[in-house]
């Protein structure tokens, strides 16, 4: 049988990542994304599940509303409203089953075939895969070092058609790790309110700020019902129980809730009530505190190794916060044969090119993790790329 | 601000359901379809959460691969070769979070706006609803005592374009209750073949049989790689974990794990590693006995209530298991006035208009569900329905 698949989904390759990264023998992570197993509340998550399965047995393994538990759900809205400003009076929220359901949701919701989408580049490949799955036309608009440059944007805006979202990580960008400036939100809004385009604004990483101060969300100052907020807890408690949230205009949250019931009718019970129960029950500011120690701690290694291994090959910006670093590789140093050569001396790095919009143009930047690896694999790793970078340029 | 949802998702209306169902005061639910409570393995679910949050915590709360956890991918690979018949040497699996995403993952896979789904009539509305809002065109096949009926099946395949895939329940269908025969299942397979058309195979509910000898999967004789086939713990353990799985030749595999990918990364780990265990450590084939003997109960319960209450204004044939009676009204019996009076006079059914493909086509049918009431409230329940239909022909 030949298979017919949908025209997003059959254009869909399968990412040159997984065959960069393939290698032999042990590999230090600093490619993947998973968040630091001991910023875990193991503890909570235990206790907490075991009570739930002794006070509410069937509550939690029965079906549930496709809105999500309705406490669980005010409980999101009062935190959306006074942790994150992150919702109005015309907001509602439901449930997800973590936040990449939200850019499915959204997806769903409002793309047609063809409809453009405006991204940040570079950005997050599981958001962009998503759109593309649903035939948009990537339409990305470069990131500098307090947020997408906003002349692009307008350009951009003026000239595509069917626009029907700006995708942005206001926070800690994955991969590029800037935080977007107050000014630049405001003006966003702004350009998005003027054409008449909506924003979703995901944000997994803000609460995982390691220096200077929160920026208001963008959905702070939705008075037009532009916004779709996205928030996850797969950085603050543990990205193995898919639970996340959205907060968008009542309207657009009726349409995101039918098209949640076509993908899996709701989120599991259980790991709601979970999460339900340590919102409302357990030191959730203190355990923030305690999880951006750990970060700041990684955080500081990578980037202190990196100056002092890497400093003559790279350029970088140190984040605030969130989970990666964004280098560029000298120029005399070719990107692919880097990260191939550090994959084969045992040390995975994310080639650039895989969170552009166009993967084959060209880019010397690498996306480097410090939150998957041990502090020892932290200073091994980058010991490994800065001999690689030492013996590609000695060779070249 | 004026929202441009997408073409599929904009068509799809609310559902008239709600509303009809809209009822003050205590109801009794012969309308919706949870699985009996009783039925639930409570006290497994709970001591196999204990074991594997203290046995394998990190596991249990990092990011798993979106294939599911292989381990259980394996398990449920062998399960579904040996129990169900539902996998062959060119097939793959993967855990999906609740039989609907398989649904939503084939659409999103394979359907263009405008490419066509063949479905029975009636038929499970979250199907339907997802295969809608992928801005499909639905196709109706009316069922009969022994499942689709054939001649029409192969008219519409002649004549409909783009067909992608023909979408069955065979097993105790929703709502009809009805098992396609073992001889209609290699009729629809061979009409499948010949005009290159894949079948979307979804068994939810054939543990739950209660009379009768089971009937092969179509999955059983697909050589040539046509079938999906959808399976899900919802009814033999419980709804509320969201854990299913698909079995489907390799390449589609692949494509509906990178459509996977975009909708929720993975299923939880947590209640996945509660199913691995409960399959390869608990008495599953035990267990499946204990829940048939309860379903058997409940459904030769309603049924003898329904043949005592309503024998003069219904026809139905008792089904042989699953979690429906699809039962016909007396023509002077108006079926939604029915639908609504039994809904004031306490008692929900889902009137029959729900599974259609177009829900302005008049039917008098109506859905009653034997599972989620308690045995006294089927018997108050029918009793009710009883009076409501003799009231209803007295005044007219």
């Amino acid at each position: 049988m030949e298979y017919k698949f949908s025209a997003g989904l059959a254009a869909l390759k399968p990412s040159m990542i997984r065959e960069i990264l393939k290698s032999s023998g042990t590999t230090i992570p600093l490619a993947a994304g998973n968040p630091a197993p001991d910023a875990f509340p193991v503890e909570d998550v235990r206790r907490l599940s075991a009570e739930v399965l002794a006070e509410s047995p069937i509550l939690a393994l029965q079906y549930g509303i496709s809105e999500g538990y309705t406490p669980l759900v005010e409980t999101l809205l009062k935190l959306a409203k006074e942790r994150y400003g992150a919702a109005g009076d015309n907001d509602g929220l439901i449930v997800v089953s973590g936040a990449q359901q939200v850019m499915s949701l959204a997806s769903q919701s409002f793309l047609n075939p063809g409809d453009a989408v405006i991204c940040e580049e570079p950005s997050f490949i599981g958001a962009l895969n998503c759109f593309r799955s649903f035939g948009a036309k990537l339409v990305g608009v470069p990131i500098e070092a307090d947020g997408m440059d906003l002349s692009i944007l307008e350009e951009k805006l003026k000239t595509e058609k069917n626009v029907k979202f700006i995708y942005t990580i206001p926070n800690f960008q994955n991969p590029g790790g800037t935080t977007m400036s107050w000014e630049k939100r405001q003006k966003l809004y702004a350009l998005a309110k003027a054409y008449g385009v909506l924003i979703l604004e995901d944000n997994p990483y803000g609460d995982l700020r390691v220096s200077g101060a929160d920026v208001p969300a963008i959905k702070s100052i939705d008075t037009d019902g532009l916004v779709l907020y996205s928030g996850s807890f797969s950085k603050i408690v543990a990205p193995g129980i898919r639970v996340g949230f959205v907060v968008a205009p009542k309207p657009v949250i009726a349409k995101l809730t039918v098209a949640k019931q076509t993908q899996d009718v709701h989120t599991p019970m259980l790991t709601q009530l979970v999460v339900y129960k340590w919102l409302t029950e357990c030191d959730f500011v203190g355990h923030i505190e305690k999880i951006r120690g750990i970060y700041r701690r990684k955080l500081n290694l990578l980037c202190d190794c990196l100056d002092a291994e890497l400093g003559d090959f790279i350029t970088y910006h140190r984040p605030e916060g969130g989970l990666f670093v964004w280098a560029k590789l000298r120029d005399d140093l070719d990107m692919l044969s880097f990260c191939k050569a550090a994959s084969a001396a045992g040390v995975s790095v994310v080639p650039g090119v895989a969170f552009m919009v166009d993967e084959t143009a060209p880019t010397q930047y690498i996306r480097l993790n410090f939150s998957t690896p041990s502090d020892d694999d932290i200073v091994k790793g980058v010991r490994i790329l800065g001999a690689v970078a030492r013996d590609m340029t000695a060779k070249g």
